[in-house]
């Protein structure tokens, strides 16, 4: 129950923080909607075409209510929210910890490989604004050196590992939360970026 | 039956305009008739994969036939064409109203949420486009104050409502069709856009 | 069983030439790791989604493995694999024809339309590319005039040619696997281009 309404509350953060990223460049209020939505629901929607599952919004359209009140909302008050980035950034990280270690858990019941419940822990976490910045014309999260998906990847990962060599331990979930939402947090608050030999080079001009 | 033929027109006609937006940008007859598909199936093909129904054009190839045909005549009678373009304009606005009605209709046989017709709708509207913008290397539509996606959302809102108010009103489709036809063409003659309120101002680069 | 090896090594060398073509860029350990899995496996994934299957790589894990080992060679071995960039290209062409033929077969089993084939070949061949083109903010092949997909488009349909017209020919899926390999190494090697009369001119700014 409480996780369901935690769930409302990421996917309408999720569909602010992606209004807030483009709505700089002059677009109008349908633009937004769809982007918005698209940044909230993209990554899930992938998620599940994948898996062969329905999709989590056509079969409960309360997220795209979610998605589309959190999306006017950003439209209309940006100024207002945009003095918040702070904490939008810290919501983000908990709507994505949250989305995160929900498809890995989504995955796991399926039986399906760990492997792929990491892959699909990733692609719920950043396949939502992957799809928003293709649309909206912009460099995509791959292209920075922002520390966004790695934290997705450890977390999903300490879960996995931790649901094979402890099945019996209880807070499984939560410790990849913590992992997820904590150096995602660090990140913010200390301005980190992937170290330089993680980092390739400019070479030259493409 | 002329329903089927109509639709066969549609997918013919948004694959020439697809087409023809592209060619001044130089490219290959292959990705003319590539581009030229993604434009006039693509849409379609997402509705599809959403709602876990086949694809429309792999259990009917005629779809596809249709779309190399109008791809081919564009990029081949491109000039020619292009002299009627203000045609061409009215002709796509033609095929978005019938596809839209047409995918808020499959879905209401689904007993899916009224929203998710809508929803269906617009995509199918404006998905193609979209997605050939993205792989051309344009700025898609979500990004122009050009009037296209609103008719689709106010149709397509206008016949799931009447569906529900007056179940027994014959003309269901019919006035969703007008409503999104209608709607276009006077953007298309009155050169309407979006009205400033409704869009966001550019603040500064991005 | 040595065509499931030659898949696996055609997986790992399509995430070497997908990271190899970004690097260039400046670009950190995971966008790299994203973009070799998402030129690997994006093709076969969009094929197996499209063919309502269950997509390949969630059922075999291997696939992912293979990517991820060619994705990591190539970031960290980038300026060594550099040097052997011609053999790559055939190397390359060597993985598009095996995936082209491959695919064009999983669609015939099922009894689909041979045009279904062709189309599934050729999507296997160049989606995963150009995913990852549209992800990192690169044309797409389908804005150049470089000889890449109508290998596999002559390829796959004389497969389904000589499937129809001589259904004993033991054959078939050589002649289809020769046609491709045999005419992109031909452009390889003499840096053909599409002819002049099959582009078309660059009219203006967009």
């Amino acid at each position: 129950m409480g996780r369901y309404y935690f769930e409302m509350l990421g996917t309408a953060i999720f569909a602010i923080t992606g209004v807030l990223v483009v709505t700089r460049r002059g677009l109008d209020v349908f633009g937004a909607l769809v982007l918005g939505l698209v940044t909230a629901l993209g990554g899930g929607t992938a998620r599940d075409l994948l898996l062969r599952v329905p999709v989590f919004w056509v079969q409960d359209i309360n997220y795209v209510w979610a998605g589309l009140i959190g999306a006017l909302a950003a439209f209309f008050l940006g100024a207002l929210l945009r003095s918040t980035s702070v904490l939008l950034l810290y919501l983000d990280a908990l709507g994505a910890a949250l989305f995160a270690m929900s498809a890995a858990e989504k995955v796991m019941v399926l039986h399906s490989h760990p492997a792929v419940a990491v892959i699909m822990g990733i692609l719920t976490g950043i396949g939502g604004g992957l799809a928003r910045d293709v649309l909206a014309d912009r460099p995509t999260l791959l292209m920075s050196r922002d520390i966004y998906a790695t934290p997705i990847l450890l977390g999903c990962t300490a879960y996995v590992m931790l649901r094979h060599f402890a099945p019996r331990y209880p807070y499984t979930s939560m410790v990849g939360f913590a992992v997820i939402f904590g150096f995602r947090a660090l990140a913010i608050h200390f301005h980190l970026e992937m170290p330089r030999w993680l980092t390739h080079r400019e070479e030259g001009a493409d």
